[in-house]
């Protein structure tokens, strides 16, 4: 078998193919650009392919993206049809995710920003919030991170929903689904997680409607993209009060560019994508073992499902 | 029954009367410094008392610490001998001190401080941390709210340790006990959490020799008691790099005066004595049910020891 590996970061490419042939013996893997004949090319390994990359290679079995979403491979207009795509999904994302979610629902709940700046006042001012069982939190998106996320979430005490397009079932965790639970899961909820797949469904979804749906004063943390935000109605909802508080580790530019708003707004908090990430190590050994499965078996439990997109 | 209530917020201690008289029918409830026939008294409710408070009342039965710690009632060196102190501890106590303690060691955890550092720079800086179950903590005191702390921070899938005078066994929690596990508790803690209470043995036990036991640019959560912490011991830590980050809800003067250096200190975090508290509505619901309690059987569970001061 024969895989190509791709990502935006040149010197990163190198690093991947070394890490990636070591973890696959009896295996070829060589940096995409240096594919030399294309059709022999079996399995695709990449972050942020560049449109018409994959349609290179006439005999693609299948397509790995180096991290949980599938919408940075799907961005690709020229992507070969009916080639399955692998998930990189593992143990450190989810508990990185997990880590994120708490920490930020946490600030917020105990109000971190407004106590911070009351320190840097000098004012011994004490800020009195509800215990958590009397805070109600919910997670949009109850995949892998977002299931995840809302477990943790119960398990430090809040009044924890998620809501996700099909039903599910979670322990602990109040589960609406679909159009019809959307209103429903919105109403009351403080604080609100997005962890959301970006599909043409889900982009967006973040915006003014949405945001008048919340309790006033709602605080919102979106780690899933950028573009499930909309920036100009989260800035109008927070010069309203109806939002307090946001966190942001995804948005429609990465790098957020040095002279976008949501840097110095006073209730915003940047994170630079940070929320998850699979280091190599990791990333590495759960690529080789779904590759050798799917080398063996024709599939793996990670195929996103591309028409769904994730 | 006669009960009588004293605080250092005078007009707190009306509103304190008034409740409990509601909560315990058939009892007498009165402020303090208001009880004409101080050997009518049964049962004092204090926070902080006065030195030589509680000695007026001959026939005292048992006195009441509005709070879970009991060292500000030893405090009064006049303290009538002999007289059983009840603490009041709740759900609530424990809860919100979970959430101090999962806040503020994933803050410490993911670097929020320096996070917003690079965001008040408009700087996207990815800083990668260790995941949890490699991020080493510990909590020094493991009595009902060190033992849900460390529970909570297992759960959250930090390597989790446990330091108290005699041994316990907490599921999840590797606990070390006595002078002779302390080194090797605090050998590789990277987070450490005081939960300790206050005696004379653990006075100042947070000092440069505690300090030079942890690893190189630990950090350090005080929320006991603000004389376990040697101030000036902390600054020269932070000042070394032997301590990066301190984050601090107790002080030995409280409000913290407004010329503390610990107020502007980039390295320290001040929360203003907030990380666990029993709100009035609760506290007084358990302090009525332990005094029913009491006076029915002569003791309840929450009796403290006051030889061992806690």
């Amino acid at each position: 078998m024969k895989a190509a590996v791709y990502l935006p970061l040149e010197d990163k490419i190198q690093w991947w193919v070394e890490m990636l042939q070591g973890l696959l013996p009896g295996w070829q893997v060589v940096a995409m650009d240096q594919a030399s004949e294309p059709e022999s090319i079996d399995v695709a390994v990449v972050w942020r392919p560049r449109t018409g990359d994959l349609a290179r290679f006439a005999n693609l079995k299948a397509i790995v993206s180096i991290g949980a979403g599938i919408d940075h491979v799907l961005a690709d207009e020229n992507l070969p049809v009916g080639v399955p795509i692998i998930r990189t999904v593992g143990d450190d994302l989810t508990q990185r995710m997990r880590e994120y979610v708490a920490l930020h629902v946490l600030r917020h709940h105990r109000d971190m920003p407004r106590q911070l700046q009351a320190q840097a006042e000098a004012d011994w001012h004490a800020i009195v919030v509800p215990v958590a069982p009397n805070r109600t939190v919910g997670v949009m998106g109850l995949g892998n991170l977002g299931a995840a996320a809302a477990q943790t979430l119960a398990g430090l005490g809040f009044a924890t929903r998620g809501w996700s397009k099909s039903p599910k079932e979670i322990s602990g965790v109040t589960c609406y689904s679909g159009a019809e639970g959307f209103d429903a899961f919105l109403d009351g909820c403080e604080i609100l997680v997005n962890l959301l797949p970006l599909t043409e469904a889900t982009r967006g979804i973040l915006n003014a409607e949405l945001f008048a749906k919340l309790p006033r004063e709602a605080c919102v943390i979106n780690c899933a993209r950028g573009p499930h935000l909309v920036d100009d109605d989260l800035l109008a909802a927070l010069d309203s009060g109806q939002v307090k508080q946001a966190t942001l580790d995804v948005f429609h530019q990465e790098p957020l560019p040095a002279d976008h708003p949501f840097w110095s707004h006073r209730g915003i908090t940047v994170t630079p994508h940070v929320a998850s990430q699979i280091d190599a190590d990791t990333g590495g050994r759960i690529i080789a073992e779904n590759l050798r499965q799917f080398a063996e078996t024709g599939t793996c439990p990670d195929v996103a499902d591309a028409a769904r997109g994730y």
